[in-house]
């Protein structure tokens, strides 16, 4: 590997991706489209994905094996689920080349440290990250080069995680077109966990009721589904190993976020059994009002579709 | 008012509308679209609402009084809020003329009998309805013809209904453009307190939740809203008033239904406390299921957007 000039450069000359679905291929696309790597090789445990990446020629070279991967590479990006962690990290540990920096793009944190650093070597840095945009589709082909644009990406460095290391990988995200916020593991654990992890968790759940109420309703819920439900089980759709992992992973969080949602819809329950009109028209209004906050922050429009360009459930249904 | 030479015909002469907002209005266009009605008159109970709907040109002529305005009226359509209904139908009473049929678009059916049925004279039809469409905006000024196209409209006529007027009622509502289904009240309770009333709740306690949450975590939550929670506020963002009105009138369905959602989320909850992650991708994976049904269904499309065109929260996030 050639001497760094500039210890903060965005650049990197060998760029190794353990999984090159969704996430893995957009990297390399960003990458690719921003000049930052010199080659790209990618990894694989099937055929058919390995010989996918190199049909879409988003990869240099693609490998069975995680050591045969990183060999040579200064930048490595786990990009697959995150129960695969623990082995990967093993698998790969030997080959990884002094000074290259680890980072990943799990949708939890605090487990990267657990399951990747044991197999850190000295003189190799792990810096854990998390890309917050993606798409429900997935594989090499569903990958674009626009999907991290002013998007955020969190870095979640270690309390003894070297601040140039920190910066050339904060650079090379900002380069890739993502705006970038460093935090600390935990504390990106609990704001996922009430802004997607809980979310997922709710709609999953609302669309597993509503399943077995089918048999009592004979079809009607999937008829009379565009009232409010169809938009649960559009974000219900994921990918479930995906999601068993993020909740296997994050446990504590995602159990704190749910006690207090418990908790509160108990009380709506409470309100709804009683009678309770003032109590209830308390809740229903503070909620319009983080509603308004979320498109001043320019997280979403205020359009009245529902995502629907011709038909819309509402507050009339 | 002339002798009708067709029992079942869907014109009629005069049709008064209770409420002249998103849905009142909107029926008004699509009456006049089909050409069904000789004259239509509004109530509203501010001169703000009446001046708004007589600048539009959606009604012949605007009342304060409900009163007044079902006098002579061959069909009264009660276009408020739920919780008004007992107050409409004294104010009204003594006005409805022999022979007229009253329906209404209220979200909750059983409740009608209850707080409309003792106000209806002998020889007056009573025949409840709920148009499953509309969108979060309010007022006249709203409304659209197209609203009710090839949407769900169930009437829940009562058992010793007038057939002919049943089937009379049904017509006008296909000439609106809808499709119509036709339910026992407590059925229809039953399947939107599933597929519309307990998705809404839930949407407002997940919001409050995380509103509460939102001074821990200093502006994260509305910053990182794209990963999933963002669709919660915007289901979250209908009126409250009319989201008070349906719970506090269908409260044994929503009970229901919430008690099996609850029942179903703790046991999830355990899941994740103890690692099953068997269980949870069980779940997860019978919820692609159902989702798959409802696009078969033409209810949403599988577009992957998230409802969004450029940027989608997704299951990787």
């Amino acid at each position: 590997m050639a001497p760094e000039t500039d210890t903060t450069s965005p650049k990197f000359e060998r760029m190794a991706l353990i999984g090159v679905g969704l996430i893995g291929s957009s990297i390399a696309r960003a990458a690719r489209r921003a000049n930052l790597v010199g080659s790209i090789v990618g990894c694989a445990r099937t055929a058919k994905t390995r010989d996918k990446a190199m049909e879409l020629g988003i990869v240099d070279a693609m490998y069975e094996d995680p050591a045969e991967t990183v060999a040579g590479a200064d930048l490595v990006i786990v990009c697959s689920h995150l129960g695969s962690y623990a082995t990967v990290g093993a698998a790969m540990s030997s080959s990884l080349a002094p000074g290259a920096i680890v980072t990943d793009v799990g949708s939890v944190k605090g487990c990267v440290a657990r399951d990747l650093g044991p197999h850190i070597p000295a003189g190799v840095h792990l810096v854990p990250g998390h890309p917050v945009s993606g798409s429900e589709k997935t594989g090499p082909e569903a990958g674009f080069a626009e999907l991290f644009d002013n998007r955020w990406w969190i870095l979640t460095p270690g309390e003894g995680a070297d601040q140039d290391v920190v910066l050339r990988l904060k650079n090379f995200v900002l380069a890739l077109g993502s705006r970038v916020e460093i935090m600390a593991a935990d504390r990106h654990d609990l704001v996922l966990a009430i802004t997607s992890h809980l979310p997922h968790l709710i709609a999953y759940n609302i669309v597993s009721t509503a399943d077995d109420m089918e048999t009592v309703t004979q079809g009607e819920v999937v008829k009379y589904s565009a009232g409010g439900f169809r938009d649960f089980t559009r974000i219900a759709a994921s990918d479930p190993e995906f999601w068993r992992d993020v909740f296997l992973n994050n446990r504590d969080a995602v159990l704190e976020t749910l006690g207090r949602f418990t908790e509160d819809l108990i009380a709506l329950q409470r309100s709804i059994r009683w009678g309770e009109g003032d109590k209830l028209l308390e809740v229903f209004s503070q909620s319009r009002d983080i509603r308004h906050r979320i498109i001043q922050a320019g997280q979403d429009t205020g359009a009245a579709d529902f995502g629907r360009r011709t038909e819309s459930p509402d507050n009339s249904d």
